[in-house]
């Protein structure tokens, strides 16, 4: 979809071939948004643009890294954000932008919620009433303000795994804590490039960039790197989950073997005795009852002092 | 509430239509104090000192990491403290400051003692008779102050959990390491982006900051290089007892196993000879009580030759 | 092998006498490929391009780390890829690249399909077309290229080792992790050099590399920035997978010790039973049937309530 | 106490008025060594040297962070070293040291044995016979050389420990590797900064400093990165022996295990046999010698299998 | 030893006296050699050349870190090697080079082959007839070449533990493993220093070393590069190693465990059955045959319901 402005009105334009003529005049700002573009799209705004071979290349098969690119009228921004009403944060969103001098086309190879609003509604937004630079900021903010919602249900799970671990630890607590960890570490490897690109933008003399679009990206600049402490707090808590689970493990060991150790510690000397009684010799068999009753209640305080040892020594 | 310094005298403001005029001398010096602002007093804020929407929305969404940013004529500042009496670190005091040429708005949402008092007092106080840079001094070294407190209680709990470990070590020690853990880390967290907010404000130029100023800032510095460094060993000797802890837990699996093996190498072998003498063999049966004795002698003899055997390996 | 190209046409050179020749015209193109060299090859380089006896002797030996080095009229690159179709990432190949004003001389110790299909189809091939520097471009993108197909081999792995630790974990699973392990870091050993040597390339100024050419060593750059990126990520999970499998262990070891803790503490106290009441007291012993049905259902009663008790403590 | 070079004699300086017009004249040199120093002493370095009270404040306070701080003309260090004859490096000697163009003031809380030397004996002792920066230089490096006999004592406690857990393992043998390991993760928090300050005090432009004394600060600085190299080097081997350590408990654990389950293994059999000879039914009772004979060579020989079988596998 | 080169011979020089006046022919060039100085030797060099004190004292005590150090009109280099032919790499070469601007004078505490076979046969090798830079050179790199060897052994050792611990783990494995982690970090520690001197060597402004000799410098630098990674590559494989032993301890006393109790859990329900039918009552007792034929196939039943239960886990 095409949409221009035009003396400060927002048009949608029909005929690609009209693109070129609109970019003439530095007055009007014109947005092109690809959704999962053809060879023939590429073509068009390698014609229209003159844009890189490679950095279309790029563009088309996605899976790149966030970088910004400078060519000699134009620069080029990879961008990523997490796909929204997900249960992980392993799936990406990646926008392509190029920016110019009065223009701005995303490449994106994906359904995005709200660029699409923003299309639609770019006749009431303050987003197209600036240059490309703002447009590009309102977008780039658009695809980072997902990590925020991805982190809240990243934190949720690590704070109800804190609970559970104190509660009702479980054998595949390991499995969803390192599950966690994935999901930062991947948060991590695709929010450490955006923030030198954001940096980027901000620093370097890009002359499409506004000094006041400047203020707009520093914003962004901060979400990242709240977004980046975020990840690297939740790391470490993930780390001390381990520790405790881990040392859980090892302290329910502990507890089964003193459990067993007790047991076998109070039934084998008593059942010792029983079998010194139950040998056959004659001098044993046939005694009167009363030594039945010593026996028996020898049984019992042998039992019981091991019982009271235990007790004492608080393993029981 | 609002206060100002005309010819040397504090005056509370109690027309905010006046600060812009009392704005207007240079030699005058204005203190806003913002706490919980409503849209009203940032829109208010907005008109009478230009700020950015951008900053203003920060100052009031608050969870902001400590930065500095520079506008046209003034800065902006978010600093952090740990709520004084609290048992926790996790639990921050946010200030946000505008720093004008000769006025200092600060933007809190929550009470913050020292503050407060210094508003009460500020006629006696020497913090109002310099510009604003050292105002700011002043309220930043009270919210750093509040750190000092906060990592004493901490350093106290890790010197009673090295005690502890050593006399009775318990269950849940590992919570309680990883719990003191997670506060240095959030500390860290909060104190590192402070620390190049002031190394900002010493080094770069901020025309609003004279060079007597920058020695008082110099000294924050100082503290929270303090805070920093202690941080790190405090967090050395956490995972030093999660080592002592861990191996106290195998320690103790070892002594347990210990018993039970001992328990098992005596009674097992003299069970099987009273199995031995109690299998129903008539060669065996109705002899003289001379067998008996030697069969008892010879248990006892494996019993201590077992025992013995384990006193010498100091198992027991 | 030795290529040129003369006024646009692909020709291959027989007689090396010529080459010195062919390169004092600087639109002619030459490359020069070598393939195990021997000391007469390399004697020959020294003496038509004056390359440095100590680049030679790297370009011989080599084992070499990737660098780039500059000399008055040429520079110096060594590059890595893996060799591809083997199973493991360890094995390289290594090429070394002179690169002058209108030559590029390769030497290699291996076979390399793609650079000898290049060889072979050179008059189709627009990478012959420009000057040395795309040519260079050319041979480093094929040497990374090999990178991509050895990292999804390892992910490959990664992931069924994710199933089957949740699935049928085994003894030597860890080996194979090490292994997988090994095989990313010596990768990361060798792709981190090559990140500066096209930096390098990219950033400082080497007159042989056109502005042009630049924005295809950012493509390289930005694959090795990617597999780099990948190889973290990678390692990270297998840290991971450490971690689940050593849990599996300990928890295999408590599931063990449980087993055998309920059999104890049933069999135990019921085999206590029962040599109690075959101790040869004559008390005991030639009873009524009624007694036997007491102890059979007392013994039954013993062996439930601990079964229960396990059950509902779930050890089993 | 306060010492001064006039005219090339070194003179002890009785009257404190005396200083200030002493300082006049610059071929002259001040010493003025202050301990534990008095709310009057300080108000008369400030009265006569006109130090800036943050820096005075941080001299009275102790527990500061070794720097180096320049003011208009002077600057202030604070450096550390181990107090000797101590067995625990963790007790610190802090001096603050004011160097102006001819004298040096330092402050102490503490006994410093061999800057008292130096003051008793300044007369004989070439480190007044230059200016302040070489004073400064003396006075720095006897408090750094105070960490190598420190160092040695740890790194023979380290040797000790290495020999001890090859003979004679003990549980507290983690609590004294994490001792050490404290005293050198606290020795590394204070050699760290310090030497930043000599990195500052040889690279800077500090006046002060002649560029003859900027080679003996080099010395010191070898000094600390030799101290600081050998604290990286011992934490290492600390990290090594607890994993020795953590090892030798695991290994423990399945020394006991293997004797319990070779007992068990041998004696369960042929208890259970006994048992089944044991039963009282009439065909087994009351038979000849000989099925006694077979029935414990039987016995013997399962006891013996077993036996042989844990041989054979090396578990005895 | 001294030699010297006059009008491009190599003449050793045996009076001393003579250094002097032929250093100041700048044509001329003068290696010293010094194995094991005298304080007159030392005094005669500082008389001659003019060399600092600390520097000599330096080159006296040994034990210095890697550093080059530049003095009015020469440099001071501190390097190191491994003595070759030992078995560990934990003995250290080091060298200190004093380098004029026609003259070196090195100084060692040890024999050092190869810089005495060059001292013997000087006259015949080339590393004499140019400026001393390349002399330095020659001598440095001999001493880094000493690294490879050592690296060489060591990774010989690991790859010998691979297969050891594949096949015979044995209980002092953990102790060779950190054996060689230690000769790592200590090569580490004398090989990080060493480049940071060679970068600087080549980097910097030295004006005796001539851009001709930086390319060999550069070479060295490769050098120290390599042993560097290959130092990290190896400590990350001792890392692996470590994991695998600890996880064989743990999976050795699994299975351990798991043989005691398929033991327990076979022979404890049947020792049961045996007690039951031994105990005394008459009911029981002098049955038929058919009684005792019941029992014993019931007995049978339950040892290999159990074992064929073990075997389906896959515990035996």
């Amino acid at each position: 979809m095409i949409l221009s402005r035009q003396k400060g009105r927002i048009v949608p334009v029909t005929e690609r071939a009209a693109v070129r003529g609109l970019a003439a005049d530095k007055d009007n700002l014109i947005w092109v948004d690809l959704n999962r573009p053809t060879q023939d799209d590429l073509q068009w705004l390698s014609d229209t643009f003159g844009f890189h071979d490679l950095a279309l290349e790029d563009a088309n098969k996605q899976k790149q890294r966030s970088k910004v690119e400078t060519f000699d009228d134009h620069f080029f921004v990879v961008a990523h954000g997490v796909r929204p009403h997900q249960k992980s944060a392993l799936d990406l969103i990646e926008l392509h932008f190029f920016v110019g001098a009065n223009y701005l086309v995303d490449i994106r190879h994906d359904q995005f919620e709200p660029l699409e609003h923003l299309l639609e509604n770019a006749a009431q937004s303050r987003y197209l009433q600036q240059g490309p630079d703002f447009l590009l900021y309102a977008l780039m903010d658009m695809a980072i303000d997902t990590y925020f919602p991805a982190m809240d249900r990243i934190d949720d799970a690590i704070d109800q795994m804190d609970r559970k671990l104190l509660e009702t630890p479980a054998k595949d607590d390991i499995e969803r804590i390192s599950g966690l960890r994935k999901q930062l570490v991947f948060m991590r490897k695709h929010v450490s490039p955006q923030r030198d690109v954001v940096n980027a933008l901000i620093s370097r003399d890009f002359p499409a960039i506004t000094s006041e679009t400047v203020f707009y990206f520093r914003d962004i600049y901060d979400h990242l790197m709240r977004i980046y402490d975020d990840i690297d707090f939740s790391r470490d808590q993930l780390a001390s989950q381990l520790d405790i689970y881990l040392s859980r493990v090892s302290n329910n060991l502990n507890q089964v073997m003193k459990r067993l150790t007790v047991f076998a510690s109070i039934f084998m000397p008593i059942t010792f005795i029983t079998g010194f009684f139950g040998m056959n010799f004659g001098y044993i068999q046939d005694r009167s009852p009363g030594w039945w009753v010593i026996i028996t209640v020898f049984i019992v305080a042998v039992a019981w002092a091991n019982y009271w040892w235990f007790k004492r020594r608080q393993w029981l």
